[in-house]
Parts: structure tokens; C-alpha cells; sequence
């Protein structure tokens, strides 16, 4: 806990979002709790907050340094980040380059089947009605993104994608497929929120395609903060490792 | 059975397909069956069949009338249709004027909300994975249909839309949504096929908002025939009932 810390405003899964002294700044806390199958598998590995909180900082100011609005301003502790106010909007952005998990339930994909284009799905982030899978005319229905926003937010995805997967590539993993959620900022900007992690991304090893992310959870195997570890020591330089005691 | 009926091509839920001594056009039997819930309730209910190929012939011509290609060419039973042969796109198109059924239990939408413009939606036609919905990058990833292909089949199911609903608004009934399914015809042509029919939208009396569709069957209620008799009675003009004997 930092004294910057303040008033609780929102409380999800692995993150609780607090105001700060300032209206347009909010502290983000990347907790260690995990959770998966739609709440239905939980549990609370030491290190994973700080673990995605500095992988998520990390993609995200290669995001802007591409010229990506993000949240991100900075970290103030491994596991607690100053971010910008956004009015998030109510989508999880699925982009996917490689077939696997539910798409492979629900479609008749090929296992590992490459897709190119991505395939990009949009899902409702409503606990209620369980996440349900939308389309841009139900979207619109709803009121929750315009046309325009949504080609906005598949321009903006696509571009992480291929950011993060050149970034990653270099780095031996394949990013087989993350999910993003997007806000307005203050002017009105859709800018990038939420966290890019081992808890929201499938990475594999490009050689043995073995998973470094939450699948490792999901499928009940050991080790799945080691393999975040293992993430965070691929993606920091020197100089954040050694500002963040990671070896 | 005429004798025009040879080789069975295809056997659906409630339509059998079969083959003709021209290789460019099929014969549709519209059989007595109706089934719901993804199988699971079935009947047979005699003139259904009859009923719904009267109904779905009028409306093909009524819409053929607005320069909407259409399968078909003729009815010469009451319950047999020569059609032309399509290659049909395994999709589902719905479009829905007004909030119910599945969009309810699916969505936060109001009960009986009223959606303009319509909401679309792409279901895959495949018993295998229980007819999953479908967005534009699954569906073009999947092959299923081009970006281009999906544009006309909007803008073809919006004029159905119209057209249908003016018609039908005009004999007291609401069209408050509806199903139907395209194919390629030898041209290339995207061209409207199967059937609308009340087992393929949902028909309310304008005042009392009581279904004259299969609802009434979803619902385990009796009358459903007697709905459906409602409707051919409303449709066809005194001519067409005539030679149909409709009284």
C-alpha cells in the first residue's frame, strides 16, 4: 500500500482500480488472485500481480511508442500502477492468430489452424448474461460501441497484434491469441485499458509450443507463476530487471 | 408424389429435396413435420407442409416483384415447389425488428424492445456444433462467405425486411423476425432460398401481439396448424386461394 491510495472504485477479478488525488488518474493494484472457466476455478499464487503488472507496463509503453493510446503512465510499485481515468467500454476485443480453446469447441477450425487475417471476436463483459459473444449489429443495438468506434478499436487491435507478436517473436514466443479491452479517455480518445499478460494472452514456446500463460491454470498443471516469471525475464531489458529486482 | 420426383437429394427437418429431369432445377417437398429447441421437440401436423409452401411462395413472389432473386418457379402441388438448384451458403441470416425470444435470453434487451435498424445475425448451419452464431472475421476465416458476399446478403435481407413487412403490416399482421438462407445459383448469383414461412419468423397480430408461428408449437400450445391457416387466408388473394382451394 502507497499513501496514494485512496477510495476503492472497482474491484474485478485480478485488479481493483482506487482513486487518486487526481480526477483523471486512477491506481490500478494487479492482485494475485487468478481466476478461470467463468469464475468457476479460482486461486492465489504469490508474485502474479507483480508478474503482470510488469509485463503489461512493458507492452504497453512499446504500444505507445508505436503510437498506441494506452492507459499506462507509470509503475509505482511491481504490483500497482498510476494510470489514466478511462470510461471503459464494455468489450472484451478477442484477436487470434493460431486456432485453439474455444474457438476449436464451437467451430469447425482445424487444431492450430493459422489464421490470416486474425480472427477478431467481440464479447459483452457482463457477468449477468455470462459474457456472451456479440456482433456489430447487436453491439449497436445495445449502444455500446458505434460503427465507427468498432472500425476504430479492429484498427487499433490488429496494430497491437502486430506489435506485440513482432516483439515476442524476437523474443522466442508466439502470441497465439490475447484479449484487450479499450475506454474513453477524457477527450473522448479510445485508448487501451485493462492489462496485456500471461493472464490474457496464449504464448507459446515458437519450438515446443508449450503455453507461458494462464492455460497452464485453466488445464490444472503446476508452475504457472514460474512460466510468468519466465515471461517477464523474456520481455524487461537490464535496466527494468534491475530497477525491479528480477533475476 | 408426382412423377416429376425421382432422386432424394437432401433431407432436412421439415423439407425433402430431390432431384429433377432438369439439372438446373429441384423439386422442395414440404413435409408435415416440425421439430424446435435444437431437435428436441418434434410433431407431425397435417397441411403444415401445405400451409407453408403456399405461404413461402407468395412471399417469393412478392419479393421476386421487388427484384429479389428467388429459388422459386412454380408450385405444382400444394405441397411441392419446382426451384431452381443453388448451392446453398451454410447460413443462417436473421433479422429482427423487435426484441424476443433468444436475443432476451441471450442479451440485456428490453422484452419487446423495438430494434431499428434491425439486428442482424449470422448462425452457421451445422448440427454438429448446434448452429453457433457466427461474426463476419469467423465467417470469412471459416470460408463460409467473402466480406463482398456478406454485404449483399445484408443489404438483400434488409429489403426482404421491408418489403415483407409493409405486406404483412397491411393484412394485420407484424413481421417480428424472421430466418432465411441464400445460395449460389449456376450464375453466381446470390439468390434467396428454403423457405419463409411462420416455422421461420415470428408473426404477431398488430393489436393483440398473439403469435401466428411456431412459437405457438415452441410453447407446447395447440392451434398450431390453425395459426398457420390464419396466415395463408391473410396472404394469398382470392384467386390464388381459389386454385389452392383455401376457404
Amino acid at each position: 500500500m502507497t499513501d496514494v491510495k485512496k477510495e476503492l472504485l472497482y474491484t474485478g477479478k485480478a485488479k481493483n482500480v482506487y482513486k487518486t488525488e487526481n480526477d483523471d488518474e486512477v491506481l490500478i493494484e494487479f492482485r494475485d488472485d487468478i481466476t478461470a472457466l467463468d469464475g468457476g476455478k479460482k486461486d492465489t499464487l504469490n508474485k502474479k500481480g507483480a508478474y503482470n503488472a510488469l509485463i503489461s507496463s512493458k507492452f504497453f509503453k512499446i504500444l505507445e511508442d508505436e503510437g498506441i493510446l494506452t492507459q499506462f503512465i507509470k509503475l509505482i510499485n511491481e504490483n500497482e500502477m498510476i494510470a489514466k481515468s478511462l470510461d471503459m467500454i464494455p468489450l472484451e476485443v478477442i484477436c487470434r492468430n493460431i486456432a485453439t480453446g474455444s474457438l476449436l469447441r464451437k467451430y469447425p477450425f482445424h487444431k492450430n489452424q493459422h489464421l490470416q487475417p486474425p480472427v477478431l471476436q467481440f464479447d459483452y463483459k457482463n457477468d449477468v448474461y455470462h459474457d456472451p459473444m456479440l456482433n456489430d449489429s447487436i453491439i449497436i443495438a445495445l449502444e455500446i460501441a458505434t460503427e465507427e468506434q468498432l472500425q476504430q478499436i479492429r484498427q487499433i487491435t490488429l496494430k497491437i497484434n502486430k506489435v506485440l507478436s513482432e516483439f515476442l517473436y524476437e523474443r522466442g514466443l508466439i502470441l497465439v491469441d490475447f484479449k484487450v479491452e479499450f475506454g474513453f479517455d477524457k477527450d473522448g480518445n479510445i485508448v487501451l485499458g485493462d492489462e496485456i499478460s500471461p493472464d490474457t494472452t496464449r504464448l507459446w514456446d515458437s519450438e515446443t509450443h508449450k503455453n507461458f500463460d494462464k492455460d497452464i491454470f485453466r488445464k490444472g498443471e503446476e508452475g504457472v507463476v514460474d512460466a510468468y516469471e519466465v515471461v517477464v525475464n523474456l520481455v524487461l531489458n537490464d535496466e527494468e530487471k534491475q530497477k525491479w529486482n528480477i533475476d
